[in-house]
């Protein structure tokens, strides 16, 4: 039995994740978990999974929780109660499932607690993937993939030699507005922009799939979790998401992993990891069904956010905190119709522009960086 | 360096082992090698490799050989000059790349002599699995697989467990005819069928490309070399050759090896297994250049060697003995213009409704079998 909390439990790979635990039950136990503003769904998740420790972000939050669930339930909050479900005592992984950069202090506390970390908030990586790689080495800790293009070259990886890799192919559906040009963008709705083609997720992921920010965040993870120089990281635009990701050999040999579109799959091949188990309820693949799968170049100069991702990435040091710091608010601005589609890439390269690089930097200078950016970005929009 | 024998030189996949072996000259050494019918090609390759060993068809072929090589070069003949070749006893590996069911009994000789063998001679397998895989289980010896499918199966479940492995799907180019229904199939050349649209083969393959009854060996194959039921082997209609086969998991997430079509990238790997070479002569695959792959059902009654093929297998005992040895005489027919393309599976068919199968068959079984088939087969024509 596998002792699992859950940072973000009631986000889209929070809830899916959840969901591979309810048909493991004899595999897995929920052991604590972070929640965000849904309190209902929170709710119903602690009296369904029973977890020992739960943390919501406000103390008045913990105060209407607390009155409503188990008696073997005990509620923390705030960025104190991330850390304790990051590092509770009985897991053995933590899956970091919550968006932004408030996923990396917890990541780091839990390296320190030797905790596996399944990770799905890119920007732990993005942000301060050499101080999170460097702990996780230091403490022997494994950094398991859950994005379903990582887990594919995670998957690909199994049985082979590193240094025998050539390259990795990151596939990308292209997102919401993949058929569209750069002239036919200006104008278009966050609804339209909240379509995406294949895959359920959050808000935020799917606008970054749209501008094509959302690949170019996981070539900057891709970097740091397979230790690859940007040369040998590939993109390539597959618009059926059923090839998830690839991986080249130095014998020109192309290993894949294929499935259909479930979040589910990688999420649970990161739990049973390095063993596979059973999904009776997902989708078996049958590509003679999906009869045709489309391959594309990807154009940088048609998604600018890639050519700034793997700019940032190749500068280094406090470029991706900016990058994505600067990224994020400028999604949310969009969602809040408060900057237009095409205005998220300028605000992303204004921010890069003014930014001075600070090399090898620390967690301070991390943190800071990022609300130094957030501050810049907003100060764009008065 | 590894020591290389390799059992049949101077054909379509034993000049491809060949060039292998040429590219990594400090890796492999060739100390044994049997030829056919080309002894002008054996003599440039015999000048190229300097093998301690090669052997001949005939007694003639070696008297007109053996005055034409070094003189570190030994020239034997016959069906002990092939089990000498395939036991010498510098040799690490046996590549088994003769046609046909010539190849058995230096195969097992090998296995006696515990040399891996890299096997490209189908026919060992469809005719003697049982026999050949107990063998090489009592002597520790792999079986590695060289056919392009079996390869990427065989490369798709490194780093995994078998029983985890739901099904392999074995993707099938269609061959020559694949667009073409079963009336359009009447009256059909040598010369049309041997214009295969991927792969550059020799005559047999290429014919038995064309009748699938290629796919319908490599499921026999795959059942033995994989140690599958039947009802876990599915085929694929795969028309551009670049997924190469792929494996299901119990989790439903599928791995898939892929590459343009080049048959010295599955020999290299079984040489160079489990590690992987460099392989610079071969030609990277960029799927933006293909664009598109389809996909389609195995129609069972459009191509009936596959029907045969997988009920054949089922029987088990001797019948795939009856299937193999009537094909390889029906298509050498058809290959003399003696017998219609249509007319390969009509005499297959016949040869197994005539057949009384005997289960658990022994070596001399099998080749009685195979001879009183081929027989058979002749006696249709005359």
């Amino acid at each position: 039995m596998k002792g699992i909390s859950v940072l973000g439990a009631t986000g889209s790979i929070g809830t899916q994740t959840l969901d591979v635990l309810a048909n493991h039950r004899d595999k897995f136990r929920l052991v604590a978990m972070s929640v965000g503003k849904n309190l209902a769904l929170a709710e119903e998740q602690i009296h369904q999974f029973k977890p020992p420790l739960v943390s919501v972000m406000t103390d008045e939050d913990r105060k209407t929780l607390a009155s409503k669930v188990p008696e073997g339930t005990r509620v923390v909050c705030g960025e104190e109660g991330l850390i304790e479900v990051a590092t509770a005592e009985k897991a053995e992984i933590l899956v970091n499932a919550v968006i932004g950069s408030v996923g990396l202090a917890p990541t780091l506390a839990a390296i320190e607690a030797k905790k596996t970390i399944a990770l799905a908030n890119k920007e732990t990586l993005v942000t301060a993937g050499h101080l999170v790689t460097e702990k996780a080495r230091e403490n022997g800790v494994k950094l398991l993939p859950v994005d379903s293009e990582h887990s594919a070259i995670f998957q690909a990886l199994q049985g082979e030699r590193m240094d025998r890799l050539h390259r990795i192919i990151i596939t990308a559906s292209g997102g919401s507005f993949r058929d569209k040009s750069r002239d036919e963008l200006n104008g278009v709705t966050v609804e339209d922009a909240l379509k995406h083609p294949n895959w359920s997720m959050g808000a935020k992921i799917t606008i970054d799939s749209a501008t094509m920010m959302n690949k170019g965040l996981e070539v900057i993870e891709a970097h740091w979790l397979f230790n690859l120089p940007y040369e040998k990281i590939d993109v390539l635009l597959h618009k059926e998401s059923i090839i998830h990701s690839m991986v080249e050999f130095v014998d020109r040999s192309v290993i894949a992993q294929l499935g259909t579109p479930d979040m589910r799959v990688p999420i649970q091949y990161a739990l049973s990891y390095p063993d596979r188990l059973e999904f009776h309820k997902g989708q078996q693949l049958n590509l003679w069904e999906v009869g045709k799968l489309h391959f594309a170049p990807l154009d940088m100069e048609r998604f600018r956010c890639m050519a700034f991702a793997y700019e940032s990435g190749k500068q280094g040091g406090t470029m991706p905190t900016v990058l994505n710091a600067a990224n994020e608010e400028a999604v949310e601005l969009f969602l809040n119709n408060q900057l237009s589609f095409l205005g998220i890439e300028d605000v992303i390269e204004k921010a890069l522009e003014r930014h001075e690089r600070i090399d090898s930097p620390s967690l301070a200078d991390i943190l800071h960086v990022d609300q130094e950016t957030r501050a810049f970005v907003h100060s764009l929009i008065k």
